[in-house]
């Protein structure tokens, strides 16, 4: 692929919203949701509050929200703001490239549609084309790129919210190969920053710094425009492979948002086998913990070398053990942030619970596949194998999982009205004429 | 050298101004008057004012200024467009690593100085830190850095900034080795943008990231404290080679200050020789135009390489044309800014005098040397080798030519009454109480 920047502009600046097929369009208002969950339960995160507090005093006229809260930004530090808030839980999409695909794109988008008063359907449509940039250029360099360091999510988000707020803000194709140069050439995320606050900058400044570079290109800021391609673009700088060939081949046909992947449970996807085997098990046989004399994981082997922790003590460890995880998972049937609480972990039943559990590495199995096992005092054995645990492509969350995941969320901070208005306006994304409405209603003043 | 990050916060935090010696403050005056006029006259280029376009809606309250300028803006867009406009002409400081120090550190310290009301001293301080920490990372990747096609002004230099500007905020060690990896985390900048607007964008935006760095650690916002020097950190993933050991090394016994170069002529070094030699003649022997029947010049081949354009139409292929250079110094006997204007391209004067120089690759000659030699219609033949060209570490502008510089390029702009108060400013810098009156003193409104 010659001129691959250069393509990948025309095709974003031609697409049409007439295009977008429906279940693209559906999943769109799903992503939305599930964002706006993940938001607002970040919001009062102190990494967050600690963003702020670094960021109020130089922020701009108030054109834009932080869902879950009440200040308002300028769009740039709105988008900041919101892009740190929607992955400081670490709860947000996923793809198979490890790109976390909402949380770079859709901050700049809300900002901007926002303050310009534009429709759901435009929203909807530059959110997909950001979604389908990321990725793609995600896979041109995936898995070396990814290996070697850059934590992806930051370094090719940035592509998808300059290519995303380009197109709402209508650039023509030169504006728009521009904004995707000044992409390549402020792309950047290290997955050293990975168990501090930093890691959660990365969507946060991608999503700031796509949205500023279709501002500089509409306003005639030149860049490259080979921004990607180049000897000394972003695939061959920052990757030992680029295959640039994947940026562009099936547009139109393949849609990335149909690949989105949705966590049903707060910790990492290394355990979710478990914890889905665990609430399977609960529901099917109603089990109490004062029923079970034991319970039998089988795992792979990366699943205890990345949650082994057998004592956990604070929350934060709690999504470290697996122990802890299959425990509260029977104990509380669902493995939301609440389960993953301090108090949760150092609750009696939970702690009684998890010292019943045994785990075995079994080589045979997929780090997503799980075995459990559980035996109860009369002597039953009910067991339970997850080859796909919920929220994977081959078991994708249903929109009503979605709507309590986002329940479960958001319910404390917004109260019961605000969300089921909230999630109404998810699913009417695309008829809505002022997408602003949506921060609007996800604000807590 | 393990922990270097760690090892760097606590040097640059223990560092006292009382330590530095008389000849790197004085150097801090140079450095920064040299800075001075390259903003004050870059700030009305159209870069600055498309940036400009693309930032003023969004820009928060007007606590720091921009030199040449009139509008305030909040400090981290102010260290914004003060890196762009500092840049934009190419013709600010380098170092022997093709850094140009002091444009990503001296707009996030101008601007974070006049806000808080700093004195001199802590600003000049903090400037030479920051020139200190960028120049060593910057070494302890080169050349294999740049050359994989990093532009090292912007990924060094957000160290710089993040680096001064801690040190203005007086962040404690821990705190300066998470800003130190917020840079890290940020690092950015392809020098595919060479030729186009946004290389200047780099310097802007690792001012801004630095400072913003710098203020998030303040707050408490965590990093990595092995930002440099981890597997995934910054040294080994945006370099196939990488010395810990140049970061720190004596440190506090040679300052990188010290080896600040300063261009005399407003256009690339390979051409400065030849510059230096015509108009070494032209002073010494009262050269006119008229009596020149023919210019011969000897330079080294990149030299043709790169400014080989015989017959430049505009100003800007002015700069690259080796021809031109000869011509306009031997007819104005300066080489600034003007001297690369449209007008001073087409001049017919310039023009004649252009089409008798002759140009000669010589294999023996470095990039930076030249040998000029001009015949007289009488007959006389009048020679000059130049070794070392003005600017040279080997042969340093002095501070009369940074002044003559300072007003070639800000005369203009300010005038002549606010030109003489911004140059005594700056040579009294480590005396001012209050920094802020440098950019108040350079401000057009």
């Amino acid at each position: 692929m010659q001129d691959v920047t250069r393509t990948l502009a025309r095709l974003v600046v031609q697409s049409r919203y007439d295009d977008l097929p429906v279940a693209v369009r559906h999943e769109a208002s799903r992503a939305l949701l599930n964002w706006f969950g993940c938001a607002v339960a970040g919001s009062r995160h102190e990494t967050v509050d600690r963003a702020l507090a670094a960021i109020l005093p130089f922020a701009g006229a108030g054109q834009a929200g932080i869902p879950g809260r009440g200040e308002r930004l300028d769009i740039l530090n709105a988008a900041l703001v919101n892009g740190i808030s929607s992955h400081v839980l670490d709860f947000d999409d996923t793809q198979a490239e490890a790109i976390h695909p909402s949380s770079p794109v859709l901050p700049a988008l809300l900002a901007l549609a926002e303050w310009r008063g534009l429709s759901g359907a435009e929203l909807a449509h530059a959110f997909v084309l950001g979604v389908e940039v990321e990725c793609r250029i995600g896979r041109s360099v995936f898995p070396q790129h990814y290996d070697a360091g850059w934590h992806i999510t930051g370094t090719a988000g940035v592509f998808g919210a300059a290519a995303a707020a380009g197109k709402l803000l209508g650039l023509d194709e030169r504006q728009m190969a521009w904004a995707l140069g000044m992409a390549a050439t402020q792309s950047a995320g290290l997955r050293e920053m990975f168990g501090s606050m930093c890691k959660c900058l990365h969507p946060g400044r991608a999503a700031q710094n796509g949205l500023h570079s279709a501002l500089l290109a509409a306003q005639g800021f030149t860049s490259s425009e080979q921004g990607i391609e180049a000897k000394r673009g972003f695939g061959h700088v920052l990757s030992s492979r680029f295959n640039p060939d994947v940026i562009t081949e099936g547009w139109g046909v393949h849609y990335e948002l149909l690949s989105n992947m949705y966590k049903p449970f707060a910790c990492g996807l290394v355990v979710h086998g478990v914890i889905d085997g665990c609430i399977q098990l609960r529901e099917e046989y109603g089990l109490q913990p004062a029923q079970i004399d034991r319970v039998d994981l089988q795992v792979a082997p990366l699943v205890m070398e990345l949650t082994g922790k057998t004592d956990p003590q604070t929350g934060l460890e709690g999504k470290f053990s697996v122990f802890h995880a299959a425990a509260v998972a029977i104990v509380d049937g669902v493995a939301g942030e609440a389960q993953f609480s301090d108090a949760r972990v150092r609750d009696t039943e939970v702690a009684g619970l998890r010292k019943k559990v045994h785990v075995v590495a079994d080589g045979t199995l997929l780090w997503t596949q799980a075995h459990v096992a559980v035996r109860l005092r009369d002597g039953r054995v009910l067991e339970r194998h997850v080859p796909h645990p919920l929220g994977s492509l081959e078991r994708p969350m249903s929109d009503a999982d979605l709507e309590a995941k986002f329940l479960a969320l958001a319910g404390d901070m917004l109260g019961g009205r605000k969300c089921g208005d909230l999630r109404s306006l998810c699913w009417k994304l695309t008829d809505l004429p002022d997408a602003g409405v949506l921060v609007r209603a996800a604000a807590v003043i």
